[in-house]
C-alpha cells in the first residue's frame, strides 16, 4: 500500500501557448505498481486553463476544490467540487479555471499513455 | 460527455455487522460508457467504517474531506483531505472515519466487478 498527501508531491509546471497555470502530479501510477488506472491532480490557477486537445483515451475527472468550466463540443459546461466528469475517448475537450481561488481536481487515465 | 454532482445521486446506504454509516454512488461507470475503471464516491458518518475485507482488484482512493484512517497490514494509517492509496489486489484492508464530520471519499477500482 502506498500513501501520499498530494502537497508532498513535487508539482509539473505547464505553460505555453495552449495551456496556462497548470501544475500535474502524479498521484497513483505504475511506480506503486497500479495495473490499470493512473490517478493525477491538476491545480489551475485563477483564469488558467489545460489545453483544448482530443486523444484515444477516456479522462474520469472529480473537481476536489474550486469552480471552472468543461469545454466539449463547441459548448462550456460549469462545474464545482464534487462535480465529476467523464470525457470519452476522441473528444476535443478543455477546462478552466473560471473562479477566484486554485480550482483542483482529479483526472484518471487508463495504463499506457504517458502518466503526465 | 456526463457530468454530474455526487449530491443529485441517489446514495446506497450499508449497514451490518461488518460496515456501518457508509452511503456509496457511482458517479462514472459502464452507464456512462465508461470502458476501463470505475469512479465511486463514498460518504463515513463520525465513527462509520467499510467492511475489513480483501478481493483480487485494486483500490486508487483519494480522500475529498474529512479525516480517517486506512488499516492495512495490521496497522492504522491517517489520511485526511487530498490524500491518495494505493490498495494492491488481495490485501486485507479497511477505512474508519475518525474525524468529527463526514468522511468523504473517491474508490475507483477497475471494470468488471459489481460497480457497488
Amino acid at each position: 500500500m502506498n500513501i501520499v498527501h498530494y502537497s508532498d508531491i513535487d508539482g509539473k509546471h505547464f505553460e505555453g501557448d495552449s495551456v496556462q497555470g497548470i501544475t500535474g502530479r502524479v498521484l497513483i501510477g505504475e511506480d506503486d505498481g497500479a495495473p490499470n488506472f493512473v490517478m493525477r491532480l491538476f491545480e489551475v490557477e485563477p483564469g488558467g486553463y489545460s489545453p483544448q486537445h482530443s486523444h484515444d483515451w477516456e479522462h474520469e475527472i472529480f473537481i476536489h476544490q474550486g469552480e471552472g468550466a468543461v469545454f466539449f463540443e463547441g459548448k462550456s459546461y460549469p462545474v464545482r467540487a464534487g462535480s465529476a466528469i467523464f470525457v470519452p475517448p476522441n473528444k476535443e475537450h478543455q477546462i478552466r479555471n473560471t473562479g477566484d481561488g486554485t480550482l483542483t481536481f482529479l483526472c484518471l487515465i487508463p495504463a499506457g499513455p504517458p502518466e503526465l
